[in-house]
C-alpha cells in the first residue's frame, strides 16, 4: 500500500495531490493545511473525481496521526501569495516559510512517521535543512526538490533552441534553487552530443540558456501568479522513485557533506530517499560556481539566529 | 493523432491541459485565453514538466487557426472569482458568459473546426445550447458536462453512506446543472440493489442525499473559491470516450427534443459526439421534475432577448 | 509500497506481471514457478523492458521468503497444454492442479505471509476452496476471479447486441466459473436499462447471449491455445481494489456460508480481499440456477478423498 | 483519433496489442494474421478485456482496406517456433521472413497506406530495408526497431553492474540487430559519468557487458521460447514518439546514407518517423565496428538474388 501525506495544500500541494490521485499512484492520501476549510475542499474536490477515475484513493484531512505509517510526505506549505515576489527573489520568503516549518516541524516530530520527506517549500534547500533538523529526522530521508524543476526547465530550453524533445538533453542545474544555480554546461550532451561542442555551429548563447531556465519560473509565476504543474510533476517523480527503490538519477536538494549544507546536486534516489550523491567532473569554473551557490545558501541560512545553532554549518565555517 | 484545444485556462481549463498532458492523452493541445500571459504562462508549466514525463505534448497557444483540425474543444471560459456565489445561482453567471460565448462563438465559426466541442461553462445546459446555436455546429457535436458531474456526486454521497467504491452506485442525475436538478433515485442502484429498496433498513434521507448531492460543488467552492479536479476529471473521460468512438453510457448535457433545450440526461457518447440519448422509466414524480428542470432552464434562457429568436425553443412554449 | 508475487508464470502469470510492470502498479515483484528458467527468462524480459518504461519495478525470482511480506499473490499455476480441452471442462485440470496446490500451499503456509491470495487457477471455485482450506489462511484474504471474467464476457457479448461499450452493461454472471454458470438476467441493465424489458422490442436471444459468455473463453482457446489478456486484466484490477481498499463491488469466486463452498458471486472487494459478500433479490429461477451450479462444485470437489475431510462442506451436506 | 495496425500476431504482434489496448493507448486497433483463427482469438481476448479497462479500443481484424487511414502499422510477423534458433543466429530467419514480407508488402501497397511503419521482424535491418523498398514507401517513414532494444539490454546490464536504475545509463548499442553489433561505450555514461573513465575503479569488464547485452534475447528465448515484454515495450514507445511528434532520440534501425543500408543508429523519432540520424564522434574502433556491422547487413542482404536490383546498395558497393 502506498500511503502519501501533503502538508500545505495551496497550488502545489493540491496539484500534487491531484496528480497521486487521477493517476492512481497513490492508494491512500492525508491532506494537512491549518486552512481547515481549504483541506476539506481539496479532500471533497477529489472524492467527487473519484467515480470516473478507474483507480481508488482514500483521502483523508488534517490529521497528524496519519503520519504514523505513511510512506512520502510532501511539505509544501508557504503562501506564496502573501508575498511580494515582484524581487524574483526565493529567499525573500524564508522567515514566513520558517514560522510554517516551526509550527509544522514539531508536529511531524511528535509522531512515529519515518518515511521520506520531499519539500518543495521555498527556499527549498534551506527550507530542507531546516525542516530536517527540526524534525530530527536523517538527512537520508530529507529532500528537497531543488534543482529537479530547474534542470527540467534547461532541458526545455534547450530542447526548443534544438527542436526535440526535453527528454533528449541530459546533464544537470547545480546549486541554489534560486539566483545563485547554475547550468553545468560540462555535464549537458544534446541528442547524446556535448553541448559545448556544439556552440559555434549552432551559435549558442549558453549564458542566455542558462538564464532562461532561472527564470523559468518567474516567467509562470507573471503569468499564473504561482507555478504547479512542473513543480508538481517533479515531487511526484521522485516519490515514485523512492516506492519502487528506483535508484533513480535526479539532482536534487541533498545535504552536501562538502559544503555543510542542502545544495541542489545529482542523486541517486531510492527506498531511503537519497541513496547517496553523484560527483561529476564539473570544471574549475562550474566547481567555483558550485561552491558559491552553496555558501550563498549558508549565509542567507546563517542569518537567523536559530541558524547558528546547527553544529554542521559551524564545522563547515572554521574549516 | 489526438489534438485537443481548450478556450478560457482558468481553473477548470488549466487543470484539463494538467491531465491531457500528465496523462499523455493529448498529443497536441491548444490553450486559448484572452488573457494572453495566462496562456503563455500555463503553457510554459506545462512545458516545464514535459522533462519529467513519458510522453510528450505539443502545446500551442492563442491561435485560433489551431482550431481547423482540433478533434476536441473544451470550452471553459468564464471568470467564476467575478461573479457573487454567495447566492448559490449558476445562473447569475449567464450574462457575463453569454458575452464571452458571443466574442468566443464567431471565432470558432470563422475556422473549419468539425469536431467535438465539450463545454463545462455556466449555466452550463443554456450556455452549451447558445454556443451551439451560435457556431453552427450540430447539436450532436456540442454537448455540456451537464449531470455528469452532479451524478458523480451524487454517486460519492451514497457511497459514503454504505461505505463502498463510488462506482458501484449506478444511476443519475437528470436536469439542469444546476439548483433544479434531481437525483432519479428509480435509476440508482447500489451494489447492484435498487436504492429504493433499502432506504428503511439503513434509515436513508434520499432528500438529504439528493442536497448533498446537488450543493457538493458549493461545498468546495467554500473552501477553495473554485472546483477543479472532478470537473476536470468528468471532460477529459467524455473526451477519451469520443475519440475511442466507445459509445459510453454517461450524462450529458444534450440537447432534447421533448423539451427543446439542452438538459442533463443519459446519454451514448461516441466519436460523433452525443449519438443519442436514453429514455429510462422514471416515475411521474421524476418525469415531472425533469420537465421542471428543462422549463427552468428555457425560462431563464429566454429572459435574454437574443434568445427569442431561436425557433426551436419558440416552438416549444406554444406547443 | 505494493509488493506483489505470482506462482505460476505460465501465459496467465506471465501477462499479469507484464501489466503489473508496464502500468508501473507494482514497485516490487515476486515471480515462482517450478521451470527455473521460464521464470529468469521472464523477469529477464520484464527487466529488459524497463529501460523504457517510466516507472520501475524490482523484479524477484523463486523465493518463497519473499512472501513474507508480500501484499498480494497471485496463484496462476496449471499447464493448460498439458490438458485435453477438446471437452471444453474445466474439471478436466482439478486432479492435474490438485496436485500443484499441494505442492505450493505448504511452502506459502511456511512463510509468514499474511497477505490477499487471488487465485486464477481451474476449476477456479474448488481449486479456491483447496487453497485456502490447505494454507490455512482465512476465507477473507483468499478469493478467485470466478465469474468476474465471465461477466466481462456477458458485458462485452450484451454490448455487442446494442452496440456501446461494455462499460455500460451492469450485473452479474453467478457460479461456478465453468459450465453452470449463469448470466443472471434480473440483473442485467443497458445503458440502465432492464435487459428483460428490451428482449421483445430487439428479438434478444438471451440463452444465446449467455451461451456466447459462458463459451468466450474457449472462443479464445480454439485460436490461441490459451487465454491470458481478459484474465489477466482482471486479475491486476481485483488486486488494485485490494490495495486501494476501494470495496469495488465485483463478482469473485468468493466463499459462500449458505452453500458451503466458494462460489461466483457479487462481492465487495477491499484490503482484507472479499470485505462482504452481496445477495441481490435473484428471480426464484435463478436461485435454482445459483443452488446448483454450487452443488456442481462441491460434488466435484468431492469427488476427491482429501475433500471429505472438510467439515464446512460436510455439514452444507447435513444441512 | 490514434489508430493502430499490426501485422502478424504472434508473441510479439499480441503483445503490442495488449499494450495499446491496456494502457489506452489506441482508440481504433487492426489485427491481421494469415492464421485468421488466431486474429480473431487476439481479437476476442482483448474485448473481453474491455469492461475491466477505464479506456476502449476498438478492435478489427484481417482487413487491409482499414490501412488506408491507419497511422502507425507494426509489422511483426514470422513464426520464430518454425526455425531453430540454437545457432543463436537471426539471420537464420531471413529467407523465411522475406517470404512473408513478399506477400505482406503488396498487399500494403495496394492500400492508400501513407503512416509509419515500425518493423520488428528478424532480422530486423535487411528485413525493415526490404519492406521499405517493397511498399514503396519513403526511407524515412519506414523504420525497424533495431537496436533500441539491444540498447535497453545494455542499459540494463550496465545498471546491474553500478545497482541503479537502466534508465540512468546513457548512450547506445550500434549496428545490426544481431550478433555484429556493438556497445559504443564512448558513448555511455552511468549516472552522467563516462563509463570509459569507471572501468579500472569498478574492475569493468566492457566486453562482458557488451556481450550480456548481444545475448540478452538469447537467454530470454533459452527460457521461454520467444521475447515479448521489452520488444513490445519498445515498439510501442516509438509509435508514441511518432503520433506527438516528440522528436525522441532513439537507436533505430534506419537508413544511413553513408553505408547504403538500415542499420540501428541514434535517431530522432517524430511525426514523419525517422526526422533525422543523429552522428556522434565514435572513437575509431567504434566506426570501424559501425562499417563492419553495416556491411554484414548488406551482405547478407545480397544473398538473395532479388536484393542485387537494388540500385542504392550496389552504389555503395561501387564506392
Amino acid at each position: 500500500m502506498r500511503k502519501y501525506a501533503i502538508i500545505g495544500v495551496g497550488h502545489v500541494g493540491a496539484t500534487i495531490a491531484y496528480t497521486l490521485v487521477c493517476k492512481g499512484i497513490a492508494d491512500e492520501l492525508v491532506l494537512i493545511d491549518t486552512n481547515a476549510a481549504k483541506a476539506r475542499a481539496e479532500q471533497l474536490d477529489l472524492q467527487d473525481a473519484q467515480a470516473r477515475l478507474d483507480s481508488r484513493t482514500i483521502i483523508k484531512i488534517n490529521d497528524y496521526h496519519e503520519l504514523d505509517d505513511t510512506d512520502i510526505l510532501f511539505v509544501t506549505s508557504g503562501n506564496i501569495h502573501a508575498l511580494d515576489h515582484a524581487s524574483g527573489n526565493r529567499w525573500a520568503e524564508f522567515e514566513y516559510t520558517k514560522q510554517i516549518v516551526q509550527d509544522i516541524a514539531p508536529k511531524v516530530k511528535a509522531t512515529k512517521f519515518n518515511g521520506v520527506v520531499i519539500d518543495t517549500m521555498n527556499p527549498c534547500d534551506a527550507i530542507t535543512h531546516y525542516f530536517q533538523r527540526a524534525t530530527g529526522l536523517s538527512r537520508q530521508q530529507v529532500f528537497g526538490t531543488g534543482t529537479f524543476l530547474d534542470t527540467a526547465r534547461m532541458q526545455k530550453v534547450v530542447a526548443e533552441a534544438f527542436d526535440c524533445d526535453p527528454k533528449n538533453i541530459s546533464g544537470y542545474v547545480y546549486g541554489e534553487h534560486g539566483e545563485s544555480q547554475f547550468s553545468a554546461w560540462s555535464t549537458v550532451q544534446v541528442n547524446g552530443i556535448p553541448i559545448t561542442s556544439l556552440v559555434d555551429k549552432y551559435h549558442l548563447d549558453l549564458d542566455a540558456l542558462e538564464a532562461a531556465a532561472r527564470h523559468g519560473g518567474w516567467a509562470v509565476h507573471s503569468g499564473k501568479g504561482y507555478t504547479s504543474f512542473a513543480i508538481a510533476t517533479c515531487a511526484v517523480k521522485l516519490s515514485e522513485a523512492v516506492f519502487a527503490n528506483a535508484r533513480l538519477a535526479c539532482p536534487v536538494s541533498a545535504y552536501s557533506e562538502t559544503f555543510g549544507t542542502y545544495v541542489g546536486q545529482p542523486a541517486i534516489i531510492g527506498k531511503d530517499g537519497v541513496e547517496s550523491v553523484t560527483t561529476l567532473a564539473l570544471t574549475a569554473d562550474e566547481q567555483a560556481k558550485f561552491r558559491n551557490s552553496a555558501d550563498t545558501i549558508i549565509e542567507k541560512f546563517q542569518a537567523f539566529d536559530d541558524v547558528l545553532s546547527d553544529s554542521s554549518v559551524k564545522k563547515r565555517q572554521q574549516a
